[in-house]
């Protein structure tokens, strides 16, 4: 533990984050100074209003709009949008919507070297990692590389007003996961991990009190922003590995994957490492961090059960077979899988 | 408060930091990994046994040693260091040393274009910053710039055994004060900032028992670590602007500058910034900030007033002559400067 924390590398971001209400006013001036001129925006095929927003703060600036991002980036969509991105003629990509339109984005630096600008509207926090992510065939690889990080993020809260309690609870316990891996990363990343998790469970029963709170999606944001720079300085985990090998392979949804094995998986924290759940119990200003994230879970989120998310023990024995570990490790995600099947208490 | 708080925007810094008991024996392989191979060391004069140390580990690697890095970074050493540096053929500067190295390591990446690789034997944190200073004729003057960043960042709490307590407690003040003057500047810098003055505060008392303790001095790099984080990201204060303008002036020893008028600076922020001075004091873990600051200075530093360091009253006159600021910022300064003169309770 000593020797842990005290022997340890780390390499910085260059992160360049604008944070406030409407902010995203600022698009303008940020593409200016960053000498960008054609956007093409992405989106999901949900989002017209927003899109219509960012048209009118970009004006003349849009050369292109893509709204097919999907989940999980299919690499069908990615081949889609380089080749509207190569249509439109477009310097860059700005990015609107949750972490599939992050992650597409992403796809779009690497395939057509086009830098990113980001507006997330949910607390994915992809934005502020250099992670990116493609699904072929059922499968999701996923990597790390400097150049797929966003050269800006705009952090606009009002954006979130209005986002749906079912959206913004398991969004909140995936960027909850994201810190929860990086605990005890090393003290730098441990710090961010710490506050993020703070901020995230001091806001969570706000923005479910009342979505039109904006000052609590500021919070969250705030949350959001923390967490991805904990999961982009820092690691992804054992459960991380789990949740992209069950999205990759039975396309769930990211957000609700997460948050339905974030207990398990926690538990799993508390056998395996228990100085690290007592860290997390911690900064939760709980108990018992397993418990208290598995209450989170069953008072803000529909779903509780990889079952209610359509899984059956078979699917389950077949992601376990695909699992690629030793065994130690191996028999963790066996136990996490199957008690998140069932959704009972860890 | 909100408003600032929820409105703000910061830039990430690419830093490379690598952190352990004897980790500048990892210095070739960072140099390898760097690209870098013609090494000018750069020292102050009295550090021959680091030098030899850093002379070994680097081998045939050694293009030069420049041993006359001085205070406050004359413009006159600038110059014979970058004749050095051309004299040598080298392609790139370790730096070895506290505060005054690092600097003109950077003064050498402006002048001369040679990326840097910082090793601190202090709690300077200037290798966490992109700031850097140069002195002619008395006037100090500093600026950021990304570039000065250095390439990489070498932390090895062996180097600080046997610190002498009179360098370590100022030095530790000094980045405390770096903490100190980002503690509410946005969410993200606060965060460091409150963890950086948090880990100092306890580190400190450790050293000052025991300065061969490699662990205590361990805790106090990281802190120093993050103190230097803290203003890399963030922004100089008043504080700050006052210690470069009498250190300049007077060629004062900066740490010890910055350790003498912190308790009066603070004392200042609780006067005009309470609920700064509020954040400040529960990071220390204190009821009150500017006391428990003037406590670690009276309790661990040799020096207690800027009378101590030679000056006069009417030395202090003409620096609040020489200061250049609106009327509110000059009455503040004019205070802190004549408390910090006597050096009595703030």
């Amino acid at each position: 533990m000593i020797r842990d924390m005290h022997d340890f590398e780390f390499q910085g971001l260059p992160w360049n984050v604008t944070f406030g209400v409407r902010a995203v006013n600022r698009l303008p001036q940020i593409l200016a100074r960053l000498g960008l001129q054609r956007v093409l925006i992405l989106a999901t095929p949900g989002r017209t209003r927003q899109v219509v927003m960012l048209q009118t703060v970009l004006g003349k600036s849009t050369a292109g709009l893509f709204a097919g991002a999907a989940l999980h980036v299919p690499s069908g969509v990615v081949e889609a949008a380089v080749r509207a991105a190569n249509e439109s003629g477009a310097d860059c990509t700005v990015s609107i919507g949750g972490g599939s339109t992050t992650g597409l984005g992403k796809l779009l630096r690497k395939e057509a070297g086009l830098p990113q600008i980001a507006i997330p509207t949910t607390y994915a926090g992809s934005e502020m990692t250099p992670i990116w992510g493609v699904t072929t065939a059922n499968m999701k690889r996923t990597g790390r590389d400097p150049q797929v990080l966003p050269v800006a993020v705009i952090y606009d809260p009002d954006l979130l007003v209005a986002l749906p309690p079912a959206v913004a609870a398991p969004s909140a316990l995936n960027a909850l996961a994201q810190a929860i891996a990086n605990i005890s990363t090393n003290p730098v990343v441990g710090m961010v991990a710490r506050e993020a998790i703070r901020v995230l469970a001091g806001g969570l029963p706000r923005v479910m009190h009342d979505n039109g709170d904006v000052e609590a999606h500021a919070v969250m944001l705030q949350g959001a922003c923390l967490a991805g720079a904990a999961l982009g300085l820092g690691r992804s985990g054992l459960h991380h590995r789990l949740c992209h090998l069950l999205g990759g392979m039975y396309n769930l949804p990211h957000a609700e994957t997460h948050a339905i094995i974030l207990p398990h998986s926690v538990a799993h924290t508390a056998r395996t490492a228990p100085g690290d759940a007592a860290l997390i119990a911690a900064a939760l200003g709980a108990e018992d961090a397993a418990a208290q994230v598995y209450g989170l879970l069953k008072k803000f989120c529909p779903r509780h059960s990889l079952q209610a998310l359509g899984l059956s023990g078979r699917d389950v024995e077949q992601a376990i077979a695909a699992f690629d570990g030793d065994r130690d490790s191996a028999e963790g995600a066996r136990k996490i899988m199957q008690d998140a099947l069932a959704g009972g208490p860890p």
